[in-house]
This record gives structure tokens, C-alpha cells and sequence, in this order.
């Protein structure tokens, strides 16, 4: 299925190399389609890596070996497969993975664990390990390619290449960062069908850059939603080449580790909002602020609840200032609330306050904001001071023409 | 908006009078429609009352004043409010139906609390007292109408009136039950926008009567979901007249007691899928069948995780047999389950064993079982003896369109 781009996409950035990680694409042909479908990350030795992965029971051998391999804290290498997720394929899937970590293992000259493998795309069918094999010998001889032709390959559904950057200076040495992530369906906390890959030269302890990435995961990949469903593959992936010489960030509390966190945290919510933005059948990117919680994980529990609403999404979808869905989906969250005290609003104009529909409520301003492809749901509960801000899409028939048509 | 009846709509079952419950309906005008919208049900006097209300806690005073009403167990009247949820709107809502109350206990000559007061349809405007008052006065001095036309009445989005009749012989006595339901969108468990009356001339004590009533929700109207979305003002209310004569059943274990729950819970499992089959949008009719949970309430976990997933709904909307995604489902439910121990079929045909696809698998009968309009998944876990079956629809483009496009 050709799908059009996303009205709410934006363009790749100016990506710079990072020495030390470099990108190789090929085509596999794990589809019958004509593009890339195969990356290959090359890391410099000593890379650091972190991760974060799916809370699915039933994720795939990728994650499950991925998920052992961060605890040894270096890599050597990544290889991202598109078109076939490997999930579900009992010990044909485990033997798939095995294989390709021993080839690239075996081309690098590193442990078989060194090397990360992620597949994402139809579950239930064993990854061909001899278009894999193939696949991968074309990656090892290839010249390198861009981000942005990185980001194109790994996606599957995505209707454009996501990408974020940023660079800080750390004790006088600056370093940068790449991301690159794919998604759009199969999207809800706890990683959902999302590949995020972040890429950095500074030099960075793996346990302090596992806690780190863990803490930007939270308030970044883990409060986006598109459709509730978590996916069996989901991952981030943090690599530190460690090339730009910087002293080696080891503690949390360094003034350089902090610089670096904010730096990660900002490109995980970029990534994250690209992700949002590639939503199924997405025509507007939904902020819902949820402030008076009685604490932050109660807000952000009541915002998922109110982005996973499809009758508030159905709502936003059609330019509907309808704050009564919001009540209801605040209400059946679990969490507490009182209704006499909640309040509701579009773009920064209250609608409902204290209960009650505000008796002087002018509609004309909330009607021009919901016609904007960016939308504000504000949500005050007027209980306590925790607070939350989670992002999610509109649903519109594109989400029904894209998943009622997936499977070849 | 004119919807289309439901391809999956059940025709209205011959319901019998039933002594001592008589439904009349008037034309309110609460929306700009040109049909009835308010139903007054006379009750004998003696009447036995039990309800079950939405776990939102944003409800209607409707449903706050209806669960303190239940608890004294008896009823003279129920009216129903189609066209305005009258959630959400502060004092002035509670004052609404005081107002409601006092109209029809002046008319019977009983206190205002047997009178009881349900409202389904736009949340945050106040219920027009003007418009309740003239109505309930027409209501209060019309003919009697049938099931059917009250069935009608209660309805907002429903393409189709939904009735049910079930009758039980309790020591000699023959009793009638008749139900009638209304709902369609805001589905899910812990009661959705589904207003639900089962009324019956057998002689129950309020006690036992609540007692049945909770426990046959739960295998049905609970087991139910068409988008996870739970209304402000979800409501079932049972009314026992004693017109029947039987010997009053008071003790849960008596032989006629048990007909009687058995009775009770097949209306209310038939009132449930008449919901699902007039869900918003749907083609067809799902059952998920879960077995082998580590428990019956981990198994309704289980069921519902998959009958609110999207991905899962939206395939079976485009009869794709794609088992993933009913992994996925599972293994994001939260309960426990060993990817290789779980086994996945549409219709009988097991498509996926101990966590592998089949190596022999037949495509042709589970899609020629996908092409028609009642679907079954059948899940089992492997780990117990756990079991529950749930209900839901597929999710279709005309979801969107009904919900894109509903506040008028």
C-alpha cells in the first residue's frame, strides 16, 4: 500500500557524522518491494550502549537477547531489519538472530553479544536467514550512507524519515547527537511498534548512560500514544563512541552529565513527537496537559487515558470542541477526581470549570484553534500539584484504510 | 445524522405485557428530531428494584441519586432521558431531576425517591426542565406502548430497538422477564453509554434481586466492549412487580431462586450482544474465547485486552486472519502468559501452537470463517484452568464517520 506523506510531517534535519557510528543500508527483500529494508550500524570499539525495551510478555527473540546484551554495556554493532518483525517464530526466530550476530560478529572480529539486532514488521513469519545473510554481505561492503537514507530504511508504515540532533559541550569538548526512529503504528507507552536509535561521540560510562536514557524514555517514548497497542519489538538504543575525547561522564551529578541528560531528553521527546506525528491516518498532533493531579504518575495515567480515548480522538478528528468526551475519559481512568472539581479547555480556553459548562463560554476561539493541525486539550483536576503532559494523534478513517488493509 | 440499520441487527422479539410494569413515551424534543425521547415505565406498587451503575467517576447525578436510591430496593416509576446525558452540569443537573422526581411521585402519590431518573445522550447541558415537565405530563396520561416502541425511545445512536424476552417456571408459577437495552458507542465494561431495564412480575425480595443482578453483569453487560470508552451514565436496573403471585424468592440457594438468576443472566448475555451488534460502525460480531489463564478473572483480562485493541479490531474488519496481532494483544494485557506456550485460532482452526505458527497451517477455513458476520478467536494460555468469553465488534470506517461527526 503507497501511503501519503503525513500532513503533520516535518523534514530531516542536517544530520553531521558521528565518528565512530556509521550507517550502511541494503535491500534484503524481506518484502516484495523496491527499497532498503536492511541498516547496518559499524561502532568503534568501546562503544557504550543503553537500552529500554518492550514491556510486551510476548516480545520477540530480538528484544529478549537485546534486553541480556545492554547489561554487558558495549557494542560493536547494530542491525535493524524492516519488513518482518521475527516475532512469534519460536526457535526458527531465536536462530535467525543467532545467525546474523555471528556473521557481523565474525566481519568485525567481536563476541556475537556485541552486536544488537532489532527487526520490526509482520509477526508470526521466521526472518529468512538466507535473505538476511545476503542482505548483510551487501551492508558490510557498502559506503556509507546518510541518516536521513538510515531513517528511510528502517521504517515500515512510516510515510516519511523521522530524525532529530543536538550537540552540547561537555567540560569544554563539544559532542553531538543523532537520532533516528520509526513508527506509526502500534504505538502506546511502553514502546510500541518503535525503533529509536540514539547516536552520540561523547564518552559516557554505560551504566550512567543507561540511566539516563531510562530517565529521557519516561517523560519521552513512554508518554506518546497513537492507538493503545504495544507492540512485540519495541526498542531504544543509546550508543556513546566515545570519539570525541571528552572525559569519560561516570556520575550522575557532574554538571557535564546533566548537560548531556538534557541534551538526550530533548532528542527522545523530538523522536518521540516525530513518532506521534506519523500516526496512522494522523491529520492532527494532540497535546493533552493534565494539571491539579494528586501526583505526576496520576496525571500522566489520566492523560494516556484521555489520548487513548478513540471518542476523543474521533472528537479532535472532527473539529469537535466536545470537552463532555475528556470528562468521560478523564472519569474512567481509576484515578482520583472529583467532577466538581475539573476543569477543561482547548488551546488555552477554558470550556468547563469547576464541574460545570462556564456560562460565558465562547466557542469561537476553541473552534478556530481545533481547525490548527496542532491541538491543546488542557485537563485541571484542582486535587493536588502533579502534572503531565502526554502527545497523541486524532483518529480518522486513514487509521481504518491502513490497518484494515496491513498484512499482504 | 441518519445511520443505516446494523447489518448485524436482531429483530425485535414478541414481548409479552408484563402486570404491574407498563411503558408509555412522549415526544420531550430535547434534540431537533421528530421522535419520541422520553419513556415513563409505570411500576405496581410493592415493586422490588436492583441496579448496577458505571464505575466513572464523572457520572450523572442521574446515576449518583439512582445507586443511593437502589439501596431502600423498591420502585413506582422509571423515566428515560434520550437526547441528553445531562452530565456534567453541576447543581443545575441534580436540580433537573428533583424536578423529574417530584413531577411523577405527585402524580403516584410516593416518595420521589422510587422514582428513578436516566439520562443518555450529550454530556456538560443542563437536562431542559421545561421540555422534561411537558413531556412527563404527556407521558403520564398516554396510552400504554409496546416493548418495542419503548426499546426504541431510549435510544440515541442505536440503529435498531433491542429487546430481549426470556420466561421461567418458579414453584408452579410461570413468570415473564423482558428486557430492553439501548447503547452503542461509549461501550465498554463497567457499563458504557448503555442504559439496560430487565422488568418481571415475579415476586423477588430487593436483596436477592441486586444479588442476581450483580453477578449476571458480570458475565455480560462487563464482558462487553465496543471502543473501551465508559460512559457517564451507564445504568441496569431490574424491576421485579410480584404480580406473577409465585412465593416471594428470598434465599440465593432455593431451587426457583436459581431458575431464576439462570433466567435473568441469559437476558442480560442477549441484551449485552445486542449492544455489540448495534456497536458504532460495526460488520461484525466478535467473540474472544479465552482458556487456559492462570485464572477466569486473568482470562477476562485477557479477552478484553484484545477486544479493545484496535489493530486486532481493524483486521477483522478487513478479514485478514492476522494472529500477531492477537499476540500482541495478549502480551500487553499486564497478566500472565508464556509466548511459548500460547496458542491462537479464528473459528476452530488453530492458525498458531505453543508460541510458533503451524507448520501445516490452512489459511482457507479460518478465511472463508472471516468473511462471514460472526467471528470467533479462540485463545488459550497454557498455563491453567482459567476461562472467560467476551464480546466486541469490529472497527470500521463508519465508527469514524458516526464519531468524527456526532455533537450536532
Amino acid at each position: 500500500m503507497d501511503l501519503d506523506r503525513s500532513p503533520l510531517a516535518l523534514p530531516f534535519p542536517a544530520a553531521p557524522r558521528i565518528d565512530g557510528a556509521t550507517p550502511h543500508i541494503a535491500r534484503a527483500g524481506y518484502k516484495d518491494w523496491g527499497r532498503c529494508d536492511l541498516t547496518y550500524f559499524e561502532l568503534a570499539e568501546g562503544t557504550a550502549v543503553a537500552g529500554v525495551f518492550t514491556r510486551n510478555v510476548c516480545c520477540s527473540s530480538e528484544v529478549e537477547q537485546g534486553r541480556e546484551q545492554v547489561k554487558a554495556g558495549r557494542a560493536r554493532a547494530l542491525v535493524v531489519n524492516a519488513g518482518n518483525s521475527n516475532a512469534f517464530t519460536g526457535y526458527r526466530g531465536r536462530e535467525a538472530v543467532d545467525a546474523i550476530k555471528a556473521q557481523v560478529a565474525g566481519h568485525l572480529g567481536c563476541a556475537p553479544n556485541e552486536v544488537f539486532v532489532s527487526s520490526t514488521g509482520v509477526i508470526g513469519v521466521p526472518l529468512p536467514q538466507d535473505k538476511a545473510r545476503a542482505g548483510i554481505a551487501v551492508a558490510l561492503d557498502a559506503v556509507p550512507s546518510t541518516w536521513e537514507e538510515a531513517a528511510a530504511t528502517i521504517g515500515t508504515t512510516d510515510t516519511f524519515p523521522k530524525g532529530a540532533v543536538s550537540s552540547v559541550n561537555l567540560d569544554g569538548t563539544p559532542v553531538t547527537l543523532v537520532g533516528i526512529v520509526k513508527g506509526s503504528g502500534m504505538i502506546a507507552p511502553d514502546m510500541a511498534t518503535m525503533l529509536g536509535y540514539v547516536f552520540t561521540d561523547a564518552a559516557i560510562a554505560p551504566g550512567l548512560l543507561q540511566a539516563m536514557l531510562s530517565t529521557a524514555s519516561e517523560a519521552s517514548f513512554n508518554c506518546i500514544t497513537v492507538d493503545s497497542d504495544t507492540s512485540t519489538s519495541d526498542t531504544v538504543l543509546a550508543f556513546a563512541t566515545g570519539a570525541a575525547g571528552n572525559p569519560l561522564l561516570e556520575s550522575v551529578d557532574a554538571p557535564a552529565s546533566r548537560a548531556f541528560a538534557a541534551a538526550l531528553e530533548d532528542i527522545c521527546r523530538e523522536l518521540a513527537h516525530l513518532v506521534v506525528r506519523d500516526g496512522e491516518g494522523a491529520q492532527k498532533f494532540i497535546e493533552v496537559r493534565v494539571t491539579g493531579a494528586v501526583s505526576d504518575a496520576s496525571a500522566r495515567r489520566i492523560g494516556l487515558a484521555v489520548a487513548n480515548s478513540p471518542l476523543v480522538k474521533t472528537a479532535i478528528a472532527g473539529e469537535d470542541a466536545n470537552w463532555g468526551r475528556v470528562v468521560m475519559a478523564v472519569g474512567k481512568a481509576g484515578e482520583p477526581a472529583d467532577r466538581d472539581r475539573l476543569s477543561i479547555g482547548f488551546g488555552g480556553t477554558w470550556a468547563a470549570r469547576d464541574g460545570q459548562p462556564l456560562p460565558d463560554y465562547d466557542e469561537t476561539p476553541v473552534a478556530a484553534h481545533l481547525k490548527g493541525r496542532e491541538v491543546t486539550i488542557e485537563i485541571d483536576l484542582g486535587l493536588g500539584e502533579g502534572r503531565a503532559t502526554v502527545w497523541t494523534c486524532d483518529l480518522t478513517h486513514g487509521y481504518i484504510a491502513i490497518n484494515a488493509d496491513y498484512r499482504s
